[in-house]
């Protein structure tokens, strides 16, 4: 088991000065910045789009781990690509042709990523695996930060581990994440932790110290 | 003919550091904060949500007139509220309970705003006028900035101006307002003048000569 | 300025009996059962469907005044049809195809009417005119009783009766009517009053008086 | 092989006397009340909302198993919990989000189930276990009553009677259950049978003897 | 009053061998070749969509006068241009944003029309008349040939005519054309009359016959 | 493994001259004419509808296997049925009530298929096999002709040739099927491959020789 990466999701930033938080969660050790878009219908809430990512973009040069939180999906993917986006995940259920929407994210020079529902079966990626470089399983029901980690999520890890085989697909987790749950995640065959108010808490001077209790 | 309100929209701010324009165009003399809210299935765009406006309420004083381009729209009216919303404005093409939706602005102690599509004739408000604060003239088609101010508009505006008569009723114009159209909008009958890259362009140095230059 | 026509709506009854319901209105000189239909997607609540209609049917021989609060409503048209109603009052909201959804409900041998909400301005109805039995003025927002009457109205009951001219269309009005709102809207122009807690306040014993207060 | 439980369902009931039919089904000996609420949407029927239920709650203290057959659902969760419904069974199909309207359910303090369609696999509630007390194996497809058992339904009880083990979920079927059908499905492992003309054929005299032959 | 121009809807010609009814179509004199689109949403039927369209392009040197009755429609604008449509008209009920559309259809170098449904009035092209090149108003509802010319649309052509005054803008009829109902037309101001079964009937032969017929 | 049978797809015929086209094809040893019916919604296509295939029916009297790829699906199922439809193949992801749309096909007197877009798994199937008559594994993204066949495919189509067992169930495939990608598809269980460019390249006069080599 190797350490795991860091992707503090900006959904517990200072949306006032996104900017500065950027630079701030980059210095501090942050491997990718994780950023929740999420349309107020495949999820009840409103966060940012792609006008804001593109503005973040010259803040950092660590990847951008774009969640897509929205359906419909396919006509927004060029908007994200253009604004900066590095890692696009979209969600198996916003799309009725992900073959199709995995394969336009990669034709756009981006890595392409699944995100699972926490009732989601892992059948749903078992046959685009060839078009996937990360799967993220949501390990709350995705819409608002602040929720607890779901058990039942730990097995899910495990068969995705198993379903990929020796592929280079990562799996990442979202949602609960904390130095404990980030622990049991990593050993089901976790390799990115996406973490919000784990790594934001106690403001920028505890950034570092933060991401790095999360390593474990 | 008394000078027009300025209402700088933040779609031309730097999303990056979204708490220091908006203190830097209150310094400058902006009227209302004036926010634009796109869920990408009213308009092909996201932008922001209540998040957003929730962390920008402590940077200022001055009022959020924020314009949901967003449908459905009932299910986010409380959120923005929470979040800080002084005006909220609503599209009468995104819901089809005009009335009801007006009635619950106010129920939530929020002035109530309905904004008109270019193509939508002032009928639509002739009912509501009761539940009405301000009337928002969309002068170029909602989704992005940049657009050129639609000639037609003008008319509309001074027929609203004739069907609200005298009642407390502000008409706001957004759209391709620059030096030139805000005086011609001011003349048919508009008092809060909506602008992005006439107020934001140049630099906040240049806020305070722009906004001014637009009272006329 | 005959009297009005008094539409009690079951909305108001009591839904555990609701055939000794019907029966009691109809003895009370009940002149139509108006039955509210909602799904949940027109309107924020459900009420009841074609089952209902048809179980209540054998109850009364009063004409059935079914409101369709549902969108799609062209699906629904026979199945009420054929469940026993008399006129089907379908949104103007809810169709973009008004002039064929009232050719159907007149094509099922049925009286056609169109409802307008509260926002919605006569000029949904002027050219189907030659199609309509009844319209129907909102005037609170549909959804739920006990709402106020909107004063708006009454200009647009005024403004309809001016449009229908001497047609046979009859207007109708529901939503807040009680003893002093009902002969405002009778002196504008309507001449079918829907009524919920004003009929079935007090209980069964009141039905009588309550529904002759009405007509005024 | 315990005896199931019987749960008549309300659909085949009398609509003019829903009251009266409530209480003699739990004289009979009924141990739920099965309603049936359908939006024309998720189905394409209509028949009763929360008013309909609520109405009926002081007619008995039998647990209302409130079977929901509408999409979206999460908008009348609360709505159903307190009209006075017991267990509130969602389709799997209707949602997206599962695990989230679970867990409100439960939040509302109510009991939380599952239905799925004819054709929807078990692997729709692998990973929700842990939020469900009920999976209700749809053996017809929804919408109507009066249909034919689908033989295919039996491995999918016995599946499901695998994935639970030991955990305190019921299984419920409904559709197409007779005599002959309710021994199957109880050896398969259902503990709930949902009986509409099995029940209510013949009339208040017979509903008595109607469960008492269903139990087997 | 001068002759109306003639345009064949191909709605009523062979579709097994649309290349050769286009090219008789024009050989006997058609000004226009009209493409009924239909998605099966807008209206309940399908039809044809822009892969037929190009294939018919080489056929003729008429104008397509294509009628795209779909919803949503900008995605298919730019489709339906490369495919070979000289004129897109678009239903002002199938969307929100009229004046993007049409200011779309031009961009795409194209003319641009509007249609409208019988129940919608003319205020629907009150404020997009400097965007537009057509507006055809349907004297039946949209989605299937064979019905009949409904009277109340020669006031509404009337009423367009005096709206659009000395604008080049055509008016155009379609639904229930024959030799009586095209002359009321033309004399209430409209100018391109669509014709389904008046030009097809009897074959071939008769194409040149039927023109002319209706023309007056 | 026998010989598989050829369904030349008439996406890729000329439109223009439909009825000619399916003659050369049936002439040419097609097994059945595949028509590939797109809405606009489904996929982002729209190609042909019911009114087309009615056309082509006295053309041939080869089987047509008409593949909707349209959602909602039940509405047309009758249309098409009508129009001359011998076999009715539905996708899975186009409907909740699968079961339903199988059953609705079969009381038409029809052959009912179920087609199944890359990403979906075999097991939106395993519980209808008793309606079933064919499986559809798209071998491409479903929307447009000219796509490269999925490799994974292969394993979805051995995954169900096992689930069938000895039903009576054709397994077809659809897209990038030529002379390599045929022989992996039949060697894995496929008994239909539906070829459009591959039959129709190089004109009417190599029809023939096309579907041979198809043949293998």
């Amino acid at each position: 088991m190797t350490q795991p990466l860091i992707a503090p999701s900006i959904l517990s930033a200072d949306f006032a000065s996104l900017g500065a938080e950027v630079r701030a969660i980059a210095a501090a050790g942050a491997d990718y910045i994780h950023v929740d878009v999420m349309d107020g219908h495949f999820v009840p809430n409103i966060t940012i789009g792609p006008t804001v990512v593109k503005a973040l973009r010259p803040h950092t040069d660590r990847p951008f781990d774009v969640h897509l939180m929205i359906s419909p999906v396919d006509p927004y993917l060029e908007a994200f690509a253009q604004a900066g986006a590095d890692i696009i995940t979209v969600q198996a259920e916003a799309t009725t042709h992900l073959d199709r929407t995995l394969e336009r994210i990669r034709a756009l020079g981006k890595k392409a990523g699944v995100a699972l529902n926490p009732s989601t079966p892992e059948s749903a990626v078992a046959y685009v695996l060839d078009r996937l470089d990360l799967v993220l399983v949501m390990t709350v029901n995705p819409g608002f930060g602040g929720q607890s980690f779901i058990p039942a999520m730990i097995p899910k890890i495990q068969a995705l581990r198993a379903l990929i085989g020796r592929r280079p697909i990562q799996i990442e987790v979202d949602g609960g994440v904390n130095h404990e749950t980030a622990r049991l995640c990593a050993q089901a065959g976790a390799e990115v932790l996406v973490a919000g108010s784990a790594v934001f808490q106690d403001g920028p001077g505890r950034y570092q110290a933060n991401i790095a209790a999360l390593r474990g």
